[in-house]
């Protein structure tokens, strides 16, 4: 059932994706080598999950959950610059700007940025009150409190060793916000109470903290093929992990009480949220 | 009264712009070092002046307007970076990443327009229908098909000469839509009927036009210290401009002519577009 469902996720996702409006031009081709290749699509998926979750239709929500879609895209492409980590890689593929030069790849991530609060205000949602409380969100999580912030702050811990407490902050800006405010949206989009919204925040908080020890755990004992990029990466940049802090098996132990804690937030919604529940599972126990 | 008229807008503008809540980090004060640094406001000063013209309180939609100089400054951050323009100087100041690095610069931008679009959906405006009308104006404005787009054109375009029509074509998109959604802003929020809300776009349309056209007489006869950068940059780069295809007097016809097209848009407003109607003539004479 879980598979079953994460694919129907998927294909409705990448259908949404193939059907916006690219043009031909050098632009879009640039925006769209990057949204069309590959990744897990975890933002939108739990959008998805999430509105189903408070008796919702994915369906009708899914030009604001491939939204998430393109701010995570185009946070990979500015990531990636040489200014910034100076990536040449990206899910096994050739980054943004190797491909399309180191300008054309600024643009495509200022496009998508861009792009992705057009289709949050896509009028055919038909919610205005409900959209707008979700840009603010959205802006807010992806912006300098958030994302972008995050970033900044990773940038600035290089080289420095970081506590526990300095690492998850870092990672709650950089990548739980996002995650969160995915799950959010589905919730408020489709008409979820307060109660279920607070359930929904505080499942993916736990679930993005998880994620992120998961990834720290993987570039130890990660296999490079299976993960797409090579592992040991943040032991030879000397950066501060869960498992630099707490050893393999203290981050594992980690892992596990936040996966927890992220099942325990899915109990008012009982079967309603198995997919949830077992996605929970897949990010504990994932391989790449 | 111009002047007075332009002095009160600039006011309202810096004490919104002062007033956003800048905390004490590096991020924020990259962002706000772009943000202060002088510059015209040419974008806010049309979006209060529009509401004006329609019967509107410009102090009503000041979050709003001051969204459209974040995306502005945005704009001239990544334009300048190395990779793109390379300048390094802005409004006679070092620009962002001389002063704070690549990778920074690169982030201000990214939250810079991120957080335009959560003053666009800002709570206190109270108009969600209007609001999001005018967030995928301006996301369509500064994106793929606006901004961004023309960005991507003008860089494609360097040492190529265009006709008349393909410069036109790439000011349209680069500098154009958003000065003419400026206008559109102010007048949709303040509620502005369809025929008023044209009315402003025909204006803003040609003042853009005209602004470009400008621009490209001053990089031939301006004073460079008043215009706080160097001229005849565009004869240097071999770039296609008004000038270079029309002679200066023929530029200069063709600046005249955009600036009546944008005084007879005003009539419908009589008495209530004074401003306006001066900022036009302002913009033909301006030294810089």
């Amino acid at each position: 059932m879980f598979k079953e469902t994460f694919q129907r996720y998927l294909t409705m996702i990448d259908e949404t994706l193939t059907q916006l409006p690219w043009d031909k031009n050098s632009l879009y081709e640039s925006m769209h080598y990057s949204l069309i290749g590959g990744g897990k699509r975890i933002r939108p998926v739990l959008a998805l999950a999430s509105a189903e979750a408070v008796g919702g239709n994915p369906r009708n929500i899914l030009r604001a959950a491939v939204a998430l879609e393109l701010i995570h895209t185009y946070s990979l492409i500015h990531d990636d610059l040489p200014a910034m980590d100076n990536d040449d890689y990206r899910r096994g593929r050739l980054s943004n700007h190797k491909v399309f030069g180191e300008a054309q790849a600024i643009l495509a991530g200022d496009a998508l940025l861009t792009y992705a609060f057009e289709l949050l205000a896509d009028s055919e949602l038909g919610q205005p009150e409900r959209q707008l409380r979700i840009i603010r969100e959205v802006a807010v999580a992806a912006g300098k409190d958030g994302m972008v912030g995050g970033q900044v702050a990773d940038v600035a811990a290089e080289g420095k060793s970081l506590t526990l407490n300095e690492i998850e902050e870092i990672h709650k800006a950089k990548t739980g916000a996002l995650l969160t405010v995915s799950a959010r949206l589905g919730g408020i989009l489709a008409g979820g109470t307060e109660e279920q919204i607070g359930a929904l925040t505080e499942y993916a908080q736990a679930l993005g903290l998880a994620f992120q020890i998961k990834d720290d755990i993987l570039d130890i004992v990660g296999d490079s093929e299976t993960l797409g990029k090579p592992t040991g990466s943040d032991l030879r940049q000397g950066k501060s992990t869960y498992v630099s802090l707490l050893g393999l098996e203290g981050a594992g132990q980690q892992l596990h009480a936040q996966t927890l804690k992220a099942l325990s937030a899915l109990k008012p919604f009982a079967e309603r949220a198995i997919f949830l529940n077992e996605l929970a599972h897949y990010i504990e126990e994932r391989k790449h």
